[in-house]
């Protein structure tokens, strides 16, 4: 799978807090019934056909456990699965199967999930042009490594993934420089001037006018919200034409569903940003067939 | 409201943890363009009818950016509010309101969401009986202590919150004791052993000789596991009939709906657990419209 | 040796907590003298007898200094020796031996004087009766795991380990509840309502009425505080009567000491909580021979 | 009180991890019985006589729970008080009080026992001479600030606080220099050469004339290991002799117990160590009595 | 100053770093001499002419010892004053006066000095031409956030300030793609595909013909290293000729100096980058003049 | 080399700090553009002729990087190299490297270039005499333990590490105290009862009678601050007399310079401080070449 994994820090500050806040290390019931030298082994089952994502994730789960486990499979993230496909085998110590299998399966039915409905929508999009489907900011506060691994993993891009790597004014920062009588112009060179250099400037705007203003004031990125199909395809021809605006990239954002993004797709923008990929995939029906070895 | 809060230290970290992952207070854009003494406010508006859920939470988020930051709201968590309701003002800094936005609605949206299903299947299950609904682990990673919460809030009870406080042997515990020669009287009888006199024993089952076998060998709590109402009903009707079984409790577990608990709570069962509350609950639409004061 | 071990991380952060405190990595008089690559060992002697506990404390403390070190023994914890016996070896880089050598001491003399003090209440105990003796949260901050353990290792039981894992009414939350007008009853009730299913109601009762008020009312669990045998006996023999109580535990507690345990249990009580266990446990004396190997 | 209070940071991650071991924030008991707005009060009895200590460590560990708890006494530590006096209130949220107070009398009881046990030290001590009584770094893992802070309330001193703030030289250093043909006074100038001028340099010493040997390589404090009063007398007299040796310093050390202290104080040495002042000081019975406001 | 300050987490966290790393609430030698009533004042004194920068920092080092010291002051950050003029006045305990004085002092002349050497850039580029003068990663392992705040007050800029906030594409990246057969234009296209929109895509060049196959290829900036005044003029008249490269920038990078910056500014360059200004600013000379009250 | 590593943990966290600050595993270039299985190798190249140090330090940079980079070498910390020369080889991944190169080369361009200042100062002043050439506590906040380490490494030595490990008594301390009507001797005898007998009292002094106030009082050490070479060697030569100051140790400091330290060791102070060694020392020139394997 070519897509960047979850950076290393990261992640693994994640599985700890999992596993913490699930006190798996104080397992009364495993702690009493299953001794530390009996072996296991669990099959890790898709119940629903989809995207695998999350093998490593997993793994590294069971080996904050223990680092006697081990997690083997023939698939690897990215691979389509049908219903009942055994995807993986854990092997290692039961009883720290049975501690942290519950945290395991939270991480990795959220992971595949993401990464199921970010193909759907690609390939849904790809119906209808060549843009970019990006995700948002969106994300389950604490799980933002993850999630957004799972986007690519689905074959989806990702947008700004900080409040840093990317300027974005929204109509909220244009109003309040408006309050001090700056208008979008002088939003966006004050924008300029304040911020690193290495970072775009994308400004969100409702209309063609505003598109207008905000590519003749030096805007990298116009997201265009909430507008129609029509609307967008206008503003993006429009500015197309011009030379000295090759480089200015236009998004489509607000409310764009799997029936819709083809043609929002067709109308010519590069991105299309859907909150959707992280804040309403379903969790994949996932299982964990644990037994002992 | 009379339910407990988040416990107040568990709620700091998980506030804490999403505003860093954010990099909030590396808010390239409200940094270029807003001042930090412009003051701003914020309506928080329910776009979709439901229960209230986070206001606690929403102004620990923003007073975690700046403490000058007050939210205030004649609702209380727990209220029903239609659609269109504006539940909350929020004042202060217009930059802090900005940086901390994303994070507080990607937190309540989902506290709300989980109430308000919560909410449902508590109605549902009244239909049918005075079953406790109760939630399980299936909980997002990181977020156990405010999602329990708003289990709470929607009227309907936690399940034990960590793998420390209870004893649930499954069948996975009771296999690998049956490797060791273990049967189930002894399985319960070395929990019992090995635990706290302070935590419940619960079994889970799956048929009826199961269940008796459970109870005789001295289980606190029976779970029974994908059975057909009718089984149950059998199962609750057989234990109730000894006095000396008066204190054992019957949870119904696998696949509840919101369709089916009704029915499910007519069998006479004490509990009635659902993954779904916590793992399914889709997001609330809440908005935040922020803008200079 | 047959009881659960401190569990990982609790264990790995005590001993992380111990050295920092102790600055063992800014040692300046080991620094000094001994080269890292001199070799050591050391010979762990107990000059007391008693009961063995805590070789896998020591040698994680040693392993946390310099993963060279090996701790090697014939003995387990659990085990009780005579005054003079060499239990361990230390082997690995002297330096670290000597950097590590007070904070591991510090730790395996206080649990193996907890758990020889365990050893002695449980065997007088069993003179009395089949009680399970345990202990109580009078453990030392930050050490309650290892203490918990060292009480295991002595044969003794653990009460609830934190306020999560169990209900425990007090005279004080009844007296809370009573200036609300809320009796007994309805104190139990409430707490049944607003905790888990999965722990159980522990009521302190100080006489027979109040006993038996707590038993009608549902407790699962009845503490007899400070009540003298007699009145514990009475009390017992009375609820064990009735098949419907036949699940119902008692314990004694109050100032419970070696000489008055036996009787205690001979009462026909469950379980005996003696706080003494963990906070008045004498260090054994137990020192570390080190020398160049 | 005339002494050091705590380290502030040191105290307030003592109290932290106490509370968190203990999950106060998680009290199930009394979240489910007694509502946050519920005033509550407690007294602080001291049922045995000794030495007030802990006052504001009592103070800070309910601030942690709740910042509207307030502790008010006439006594200050370091006051001897007779059994049954009551030494401070405690006001404030009633649960709050009850989720702290575990932890409170924790800390408490042992500083308490720690500065009673000391001052009993010192007192004798001074029958003998005017040597100073001194800790050791023998303390409980993770409480050295607080024992420390008990030792000076009771009128005795600390030694070094840590690995770091003074070079002492034991047996095992000088044997492994002994190994690689370094000699005392070899090691001594080690020593010397390879630590900040800021400490002093520490020898212990089992005779004469070892103590000689140190004494004129340059050691500034000598410690007189397991020596008989009559030897110690010996030492100190024959180098107080010479001017040179004016700051050369004397401490005993060696199961100095409270019936031989006064004695090896007559001895002339300028500093006595005693472990037990911090591993064997019984807790001091103290307890709140907790009860609605 | 219009200037954002540091962002407050990191602030806070530098701050607490380095207080513990000198044991500040540990100090040996005022807690046993200064009475924590006793009250104190200080004088911030500039020794040496330069740009004032770090007085909320020096406020907050002191404030983490004491919530009862306060700084006052007639200055702000980025204003400069001649050597000898007393900036700030410092009150409070005296104690935690002295506690913090070295941390405190550690951080502003180092931040000072940054700025002023900002500032001398600054100036001395405005003499050839409008570029921005540019920060590096270059900063003191730990300190980033104040040494960038310290670059802005000088009123220099900021480069990307980690390694998320802008694609840099080095040597380093195109030798490795070669080596895998993948030209300047594939690895471009490359770190387009698989970065966010969001950031620029900066190319480091070494002479004109890469710098134009760069463009070609769409990159956003180019860093033009170690090229000489004309070459850099030459490359960067060639692409402002054309419309479609008006939004590309030219950064000058390579042993820059005082001395030479007025000139590379004269070549038409957007941007100058100097590690300098933050590995190789001189500490600004300032002393703090503590006393009594 | 002879002497003490940087201690393990402090390090440890010095690098973690740095990493994370640089957002080392969210390197976006690199994430793109290199496949974590290419290989690469760098070398470290001295730029400047100076004394190799960090070696150690480098490796373990790379090494939390990633466990599979290996640094090699022929140099060890100590050695003087000319410049030019290639002191170490890095191999393992090549994305793990670029990610960490920057982080690495800030701390050892740092480490040589104190460790080449410190060999400078310690040479001259051996010139003068046998004093000790001390560095401050004037190093960078959080880098202290490298810092000092440095220092060692040039062969000068460490002065107090912590505010705990020594007492060091100056004119502001003196001060506070006159204001209480407390003299230079009660001072000194207030300092040796509230401090720990093993660390010495140093007092700082201005001229001769005060120095003669501060011997006679029995100050340990004596530090003549910003005293003439006249003014110390009188000073020095009136107290070497008195055999029973024979172990008083003389400290000057107060802007001495590579070209003053020579005289001022002639004057047989014991002890010179130069906080130039760590705050002044200016970065040595070290470069990194990386490339694919």
């Amino acid at each position: 799978m070519n897509v960047s994994p979850p950076p290393a820090d990261a992640l693994s500050m994640i599985i700890a807090a999992a596993l913490d806040e699930d006190r798996a290390s104080f397992d009364v019931t495993t702690r009493a019934l299953v001794p530390p030298e009996q072996a296991g082994e669990a099959t890790v089952l898709f119940k629903q056909s989809g995207v695998v994502c999350g093998l490593d994730v997993m793994a590294q789960v069971f080996q904050q456990v223990s680092d006697e486990i081990e997690v083997t499979s023939t698939y690897e993230d990215g691979d389509w699965v049908d219903a009942g496909t055994e995807v993986a085998e854990v092997t290692g110590p039961l009883a720290a199967i049975l501690s942290g299998e519950r945290v395991a399966l939270n991480l990795i039915q959220r992971m595949a999930g993401i990464a199921t409905m970010s193909r759907a929508y690609v390939e849904a999009a790809r119906q209808g042009g060549s843009a970019r489907v990006v995700d948002t900011r969106k994300t389950t506060p604490g799980l933002r490594a993850i999630e957004r691994y799972a986007v690519r993993v689905g074959g989806a891009h990702n947008h700004r993934n900080t409040l840093e790597d990317g300027v974005l004014i929204k109509d909220n920062h244009i109003e309040a420089a408006a309050q001090r009588e700056v208008d979008l112009a002088g939003v966006i060179a004050l924008a300029r001037e304040r911020s690193a250099h290495t970072v775009r400037i994308e400004v969100e705007v409702v209309d063609a006018s505003m598109a207008r203003a905000a590519v003749t004031a030096g805007a990298d990125v116009v997201l265009l919200d909430n507008m129609t199909p029509e609307e967008m395809r206008a503003v993006v021809t429009e500015h197309r034409a011009d030379p000295a605006n090759r480089r200015v990239l236009f998004e489509a954002s607000g409310g764009i569903t799997l029936e819709t993004i083809a043609e929002v797709a067709s109308t010519g923008v590069d991105l299309i940003s859907c909150g959707a990929l992280t804040h309403s995939a379903p969790a994949l029906d996932i299982s964990l067939d644990v037994r002992p070895a």
